[in-house]
């Protein structure tokens, strides 16, 4: 489990702007390609990356939030949004993972106003999982990874992988894959453990290790 | 119209753990090529099939609501969840058919929590079409069936048809498609009932055939 | 910017049923051609459109009203639905649009029932940005387009290409997208302008022609 959290007033407000006026374009291209590198990575670890959002989640900083596999924001001061807008500077790639939570029609609105959304919006639109009272918000993210953390490491691992990888395939062709999965993680330890605990009534004991 | 319904308690608990626990990959990857197929029948077939949701639907069940085109759920008594990380078992299978319906943040959430959502939760998260009370589920969704029976047999099989493989194409080659099914459509006996019942006032009367 | 709004009544019924009614099936497709020629256009139009729904927006009108890229509805009288059904015709052009915004099952439901929703109702499916009073929206759907247009012009036509344009690709494939289109727009004169306001404090001027 990794719970992402951030120091100081805002949760993520994006990139650096230094780096970006007056720099050449392949200065930015290459910025840009390690931010997405980021993002990419975050959906490649097997592990599941839970955002803890207590502040202002913006441009990049929603982007980041987008990216993570689950997100916790504080009832009161998280806020998000695309706010690229305001200074002329579209939010292209927080558009690739923000629009692969949020809505057509309300992926549009926060492109085009660069406004900011309440915690109770942004879960409303697919972007946020749960939202806390401000207090609790360190508590209740931890006790979430908690729970998770007591399931099979390689099994969260396959959940994860399995997810996104399908969400880019066809139906046809998603069905193919999953069914392989579902052979593949049957015969792994961690199952047959799951399995036997279960006809056995007790709580199953995964191993530590990833697996 | 097929409206699926289960006797007993539970609705659906998924496959039966005594021919996946132990079993061979081979005897398991047939077991779930056996399932797809039932599951892309369902999305073949030219009726619609309401799931009739009066308990519990976990792991393959929940699968099996996802597979429907619509679900009526019972307000107290159905739950619906992909459970299989509690017992080191990812649902590969039923997150092709859940993450078709429910947003990427929520998916994803039901994949590490394994958590059973109540039918009002399931329904904010696009999963269930209409919740009503335990002891109107039969009628509520017997009435739903007949109203939709009342429909064009061969239009509710082209509607169910051009929805499903349209999803699969992008914008481009969605337009294409649909643009030779209005076509086609236009020319059928039951769309110039349709329109001729429109201009003349009167209820369109259908054939019972499939057409 | 542009403001899609109807006189009248209704806000958009759709086709004109003596166009399709015993017409021959080349005169159907040349039809539904044009429509999704005029579809495509409002999506590759720079400018955003907003959909004003005072009115029932029905068939080809509920496609419509999917197509823009934001929607205003009015409380009480908007409708929305794809309605085709009721006369044995299915809404498959209008299908592309709607399922691009709405939820997998509710948009099934649509297409099965044919019903008209209320703009709440439309809301909560994601086919509706705001609902607001009738009597309010105009000056709403004025304000919000207003407000819209002090941003660049050019980024706003960006964010809208790079919005359309993406959704078509894998997630690996809009991130090289997206991540070109953060460097071009960063050396545009508008993204300097927009930055340098932003360090300066102080509001900033966007040119008003289209870049």
């Amino acid at each position: 489990m990794i719970v992402l959290k951030a120091a100081g007033e805002v949760f993520c407000s994006g990139h650096d702007r230094s780096e970006i006026v007056n720099a050449p374009a392949s200065s930015i291209r290459r910025l840009f390609q390690t931010s997405v590198n980021m993002m990419l990575t975050i959906r490649q670890l097997p592990q599941p990356v839970i955002a803890q959002v207590h502040g202002i989640a913006m441009a990049g900083g929603c982007h980041l939030v987008a990216a993570c596999d689950l997100v916790v924001a504080a009832e009161k001061r998280a806020k998000l949004g695309m706010t690229g807008i305001i200074l002329g500077y579209n939010c292209s790639t927080p558009t690739v993972a923000v629009s692969r939570c949020v809505g057509q029609k309300k992926c549009m609105e926060m492109l085009m106003t660069g406004k900011l959304y309440t915690a109770q919006e942004a879960m409303a639109m697919g972007l946020v999982n749960r939202v806390v009272p401000d207090e609790e918000l360190e508590e209740e993210t931890m006790n979430w990874a908690k729970e998770i953390a007591t399931r099979s490491r390689p099994v969260i691992g396959i959940s994860k992988q399995v997810f996104y990888a399908q969400a880019e395939m066809t139906e046809w062709q998603a069905y193919h894959y999953a069914k392989e999965m579902m052979a593949l993680n049957a015969i792994l330890p961690d199952a047959i453990e799951g399995f036997s605990a279960n006809i056995e009534g007790r709580e199953p004991k995964f191993p530590e290790e990833l697996g």
